[in-house]
């Protein structure tokens, strides 16, 4: 099992990405991590925590910044670390490339290297939404796609079911609508119409709409909506442990809502595992962002995936 | 000035209006607290009290259900407290409607009696939004529209500053874009258009996107966004304080959160000041709602409104 991050993504890279690619490697002393990124920036950092066998660095000598244009910078910078993952992800070299850096670099990269599977119409960005009970919901699109038709959302809700089985190993997720009532026939056009089209699927355990009040409190395993809707609420809801932070407020289940906790956002609907990360991740966001990234590379989710749509 | 309130509307009516009223009534010595429904359960309830001088009831016999359909139950039930309340408005018998029971018949009975300001495409719902440092800002819509046109958003951004500058008293508010990010350029097709139409109009003080994680953070004074975005925002913001009270925290910031601390949720660009409450208003939410329609009321908001849009 190979898990490669991005050693130069993220605002406090490189010594961030190290501090936490050194965390994961003694966590996951099953896994091999590579840390791609420059040889003479990362291998000092790397000394300082003595020998960790199963970390190595694939060198890269170009960076691409957190401002660039994504397609134009990956095409100028083929030797940049984020070209170099998705050159070995696509050939197989790696199971799973994590990075904390220019997101629409991350987003790009993956769809022109890897793709997304025949079939899927807009891979989403998925995070996970901790509950107030303990468990771990699913939240989907949290940003790739802004505006979403009623089929896109519906194959949200089979992707999220999937990734539940398989990654959060909850058995028959319930899928529910992110809408502004729970009676049937609320909302708008989108969700009035995508709501139709998830009940139609017989594969799903569909529990109808969810509303705003329900986020946390365990009334489903798989949250669905577009990435405008996702992107509002998964940002709220690390604003309510900012808020928390303020008001010097230590509780056990708002500090799970730290970016911190969570680590990093999957892109679902790919030919390989991808995590991207918050640009301001810390040592432990990368490492909790390779623990997801080992979590979807052992259930094979993407290959799960691709087995569904297969026609 | 004369604040009509549905005694028979709300999960706990009429007990906790009532109890609401006389909050009211002794708060704000300079008003006339106007108590709509059966006088047989009311005044027993009023009894209680003692003598509330600037509290009286105005019997109507009959009372729309939470459950029932908004349209037919308003034409079924011309005597209904709700029907009642918004004939009084009409009649210019009272300055404010308030009401937590059935929130279509709600809407529906604001939109056939005093009717919609003309020019105004779609009234929103607006909700205070407490800030960490103490301001208020507000959001709009919260519901009533959860299909918007970039131009009736453009139009949330005039309603929005005419409330803040004549209710809550604030000079040139920051008119905010809810989006994904900050950028220009960012956002799904509707909110891309409505920046470029916000920003045309020079009477407005734009100060851009805002994002999820920026609501409780003074970045704006006004917030516009869609009737869905709204209601999922401030239904998560509303379970937040649900969240306070499970985990036991005792926070100022977050105990305004609570809806009774807020109170409702005016109706704007209507020809008169009507305020939805929510269902399970207790007596504080009453007193607050009723504190919001007397704002409201003494600001002459929905003329300021009807002036702006005078052609």
């Amino acid at each position: 099992m190979k898990i490669a991050i991005d050693a130069m993504g993220g605002d406090f890279a490189p010594q961030a990405i190290v501090k936490g690619a050194v965390l994961a490697a003694k966590q996951f002393s099953d896994a091999q991590i590579l840390l791609i990124g420059k040889q003479d920036e990362i291998q000092p950092l790397l000394n300082k925590h003595g020998v960790v066998p199963n970390l190595q660095i694939i060198h890269a000598e170009e960076v691409i910044e957190m401002g660039e244009h994504p397609t134009k910078a990956l095409q100028q910078k083929q030797k940049s670390s984020i070209a170099v993952g998705f050159y070995l992800l696509q050939n197989r070299k790696i199971d799973a490339f994590c990075g904390a850096g220019n997101t629409g670099a991350m987003m790009v990269g993956a769809l022109f290297s890897i793709k997304a599977i025949e079939g899927i119409f807009r891979p989403p960005i998925i995070s996970h939404v901790p509950q107030l009970n303990g468990k771990t919901a699913l939240i989907l699109d949290v940003g790739a796609n802004t505006d979403c038709k009623p089929e896109v959302l519906a194959q949200f809700a089979i992707l999220g079911k999937i990734y539940a089985e398989n990654v959060l190993q909850i058995a028959n997720p319930r899928i529910a609508l992110m809408n502004v009532g729970e009676e049937e026939g609320k909302g708008n056009l989108q969700v009035k119409e995508a709501y139709n089209l998830i009940k139609e699927n017989k594969q799903l355990n569909f529990t109808g709409n969810i509303e705003g009040r329900d986020i946390f409190f365990d009334k489903a395993d798989v949250i669905v909506c577009d990435g405008f809707v996702g992107n509002v609420i998964l940002k709220m809801a690390e604003s309510i442990y900012d808020i928390a932070q303020k008001q010097q407020i230590n509780d056990n289940f708002l500090n799970q809502l730290n970016y911190e906790a969570i680590g990093g956002s999957p892109i679902l609907g790919l030919n390989g595992n991808v995590i991207i990360g918050h640009g301001i991740s810390s040592a432990v966001a990368i490492q909790n962002m390779i623990g997801i990234a080992k979590k979807m590379a052992e259930s094979q989710v993407h290959l799960k995936i691709k087995n569904a749509f297969l026609t």
